[in-house]
C-alpha cells in the first residue's frame, strides 16, 4: 500500500526566488479516484514525517476509508523523500538548500494533484503538525478547489512563542561542533542530534503526560528509557540534519498571510477561506495551544473548533493513542458528512 | 544592603557521603534580629540567582519588610557564591564537584541560622522556583522551626515533565564540544550557553507571554532582541556551566520524600509539615504547572493555594513584573498575619 511514486516537478522556483532544477514530489495514493473526480483528500506529511506515518488515520471503515476516497500522502519538500537537502545535487545540496515557505509546499502539491491526476476539488485536506500548516495553506491558496479542511494541532500562522520552542530545537542541534555548519560528511552530529531529541521531549507530550507516566503504555520502562528508546530513536532514524533544518525553517516561517495577494494579513487570509473547517487543537499542546486555534477559528467564516481532550500534548495526533485517533478519525466522518464550500 | 558575608561550614559532608573541605555559604541579611529572634525569616536562592536577585520582593513598606524582619537571603552551594564547582580546589573542583541534594542546602543553612544566629524559630520561609523546593525541605527538615511557608512557582518533588526539560537545556550546554565534559578552560562553552538559553527561552515565559509581546514591556524591541538581549545575556552574564550543572542536578532529583526517615515517601513527608503553608504556583507556569502544586497541598495539614494569574508563566515570580509583584507581596502579607504552625 505504501508504494512510493515520483511526480517530476521539473525547475521548481521557490517563493523566495531560489530555482530548483530536477525538483521532485515523492508520494503515495489509497484508494481509487472515482469517475467525476470527487473523492480526493489531500494528508501531507508532518516536520520529519514519511508518507507511511501518516498510515494509522487510512483504513477500511475510517473515515478516511480507501474504499471510498482517493488519499494522496505528498511528502514534504525537504523531508528526505521529496526533494531536500539530502538529495539535492550540488550547488543547492546541504546547507545551500534554499528556503521552502508553507506555500512553496502547497505550489508543488497543486501540481501533482492537478498536472497528474486532473483532479480540480478535493473533498478533504487535513493534516498533523505542519500538515496542519500545509491545510490551512491549501484552503488559502486554493478557496475554488479545496471543500473541507481539518487542520489538527497545527496552526494557520506559526506564534512567537512556537518559533522560540523551535529555536531551542535548533540551537541544541547546531551546537555540535561536528554539525559543520551544515557540511558535515559521513560522521553525523549525533551528540547535537540526541540534544535536539531531549529538548524535544519536553515539548511533544504534556507534563501530565510525563506525571501519569503514559509512556509505559507505550512500552517503556522508565523515563530514560522513553528518552532514548522513543525520543532519540526517532532522531536518529537516519533523519538528516539539514533536512531537519529545511524543514524547521518552513515551519518557523509558517503564515497564510503571507500567500501572494494577502500582505502579510494573516487575519485576511484566514477570513478568504470557504472550505467548511473542522479545526482540532489537542487540549495539552504546548506549542500549538487550543487558544491560538480558537483565535484562527474566530476568523473563518465557516468553522468549528474541537479541542480533541486529554493529556497526550501534540502527541495526540501522532496515532499512537487510540482514544485520540478515536476522537480525530471520529471527527473527520462528521466533517465529511457536511456540504462542503467551494468559492 | 547588599553586603556579602561568609558563614564557614568547615568540613560539609553531604547527603551522598562526599565531604566538600572548607565549604562555606555566602550570604546576605537585612533588618535586625529583634530581642526574642522571633522576627527571623528565610528566604533562599533560585537556580543560578544571586542573593541580590531576591531584593525585589523585599523592602520597606512591603511584606518582607527590613525594619519589622530580619531576613536571611543564602546563596545556594553550586550558585557561585556559594561553594561551587567554580571556586572549590581540586579534587573536588569543576566537573568532580558533588552531587547535591536539596537536603544538603538546607543542612547547611539551618547551620547558618542556628550557629550563626542561634535562631530557633522562623516566621517563614519563602522563595522562587527552586528557593521554593529549599523553602518546602525547610518545613520538612525542621517543622520544629518553621513556622510558615510560602513557596511560588516551585515543587516540593521535581516532576517527571521538569526533569525532561532540564534534560533538553542540559544537552544544549553539553551538545557544545568545548564543554568538555566539564575540564573547560578559559574557553567557556559559549555556543552551548547561547544554545541552553534558547533552550530555556520557551520554557521561562508562557505561550501568551509571547503572543502579546510582553517582552515589549521590559524594553526588547523584537523577539529576537530578547532572545539575544535577555536569555543569552542572561546565561553569559559569568554563569559557570560546571555551576548550572550542579543546580541543576539539584533541581532534577528535588524530593522532600528523600529526607531521611521518609525512605522516598514524598506523600508522607508533605503530611509531615506542621507549617502554616501558603503555595503560588503560576497560572500558566511551564513547568511548575498548578495542577502539581495543587497535588502538594492536597497533602499539607494546613496549606492554601492561591494560584499567580495572567501570562508571565514561570518568572511571574521573578520580580520583573509588577502585577505579579503585588500579588504575591500581598499573599505574603496575609500569611505573616496568620498563626504559625509548629510541631
Amino acid at each position: 500500500m505504501t508504494e512510493q511514486q515520483i511526480f517530476e516537478l521539473g525547475d521548481f522556483t521557490t517563493q523566495h526566488g531560489a530555482t530548483l532544477r530536477g525538483a521532485f514530489l515523492a508520494y503515495t495514493t489509497y484508494g481509487e479516484l472515482n469517475a467525476d473526480k470527487s473523492n480526493a483528500i489531500v494528508y501531507p506529511t508532518w516536520y520529519s514525517g514519511r508518507h507511511w506515518d501518516n498510515e494509522w488515520l487510512i483504513g477500511t471503515g475510517m473515515a478516511l476509508d480507501p474504499e471510498r476516497y482517493f488519499i494522496i500522502v505528498p511528502n514534504m519538500l525537504g523531508n528526505g523523500l521529496s526533494t531536500s537537502p539530502s538529495n539535492t545535487p550540488a550547488p543547492y545540496d546541504r546547507a545551500r538548500f534554499p528556503a521552502i515557505t508553507v506555500h512553496d509546499q502547497i505550489a508543488a502539491q497543486y501540481r501533482l494533484v492537478t498536472e497528474k491526476f486532473d483532479i480540480q476539488r478535493l473533498a478533504l485536506v487535513t493534516g498533523w503538525s505542519m500538515g496542519a500548516g500545509q491545510t490551512y495553506q491549501w484552503a488559502v491558496s486554493h478557496p475554488e478547489m479545496v471543500e473541507r479542511i481539518a487542520p489538527f494541532c497545527g496552526s494557520s500562522h506559526t506564534s512567537l512563542h512556537n518559533k522560540v520552542f523551535l529555536e531551542g530545537v535548533k540551537s541544541a542541534l547546531t551546537a555540535d561542533s561536528a554539525f559543520a555548519g551544515g557540511w558535515y560528511g559521513q560522521a553525523w552530529p549525533t551528540t547535537g542530534l540526541r540534544a535536539l531529541a531531549r529538548v524535544y521531549a519536553g515539548w511533544g507530550f504534556s507534563q501530565a503526560f510525563y506525571w501519569e507516566k503514559e509512556y509505559e503504555k507505550l512500552g517503556y520502562t522508565s523515563l530514560e528509557d522513553f528518552l532514548i528508546g522513543f525520543w532519540e530513536g526517532f532522531f536518529l532514524d537516519g533523519r538528516d540534519p539539514n533536512n531537519l533544518l529545511t524543514m524547521l525553517w518552513t515551519w518557523q516561517n509558517g503564515d497564510v498571510g503571507l500567500t501572494p495577494g494577502f500582505h502579510g494579513d494573516t487575519e485576511a487570509a484566514l477570513a478568504s477561506i470557504t472550505a467548511t473547517a473542522l479545526v482540532m487543537p489537542a487540549e495539552k499542546d504546548l506549542y500549538f495551544p487550543p487558544e491560538d486555534e480558537a483565535w484562527a477559528v474566530s476568523h473563518i467564516p465557516n468553522a468549528e473548533l474541537r479541542v480533541i481532550p486529554g493529556i497526550w500534548g501534540h502527541f495526540a495526533g501522532h496515532g499512537s493513542n487510540p482514544k485520540d485517533t478515536e476522537f480525530i478519525d471520529t471527527a473527520l466522518r462528521e466533517l465529511l458528512a457536511k456540504p462542503g464550500g467551494l468559492s
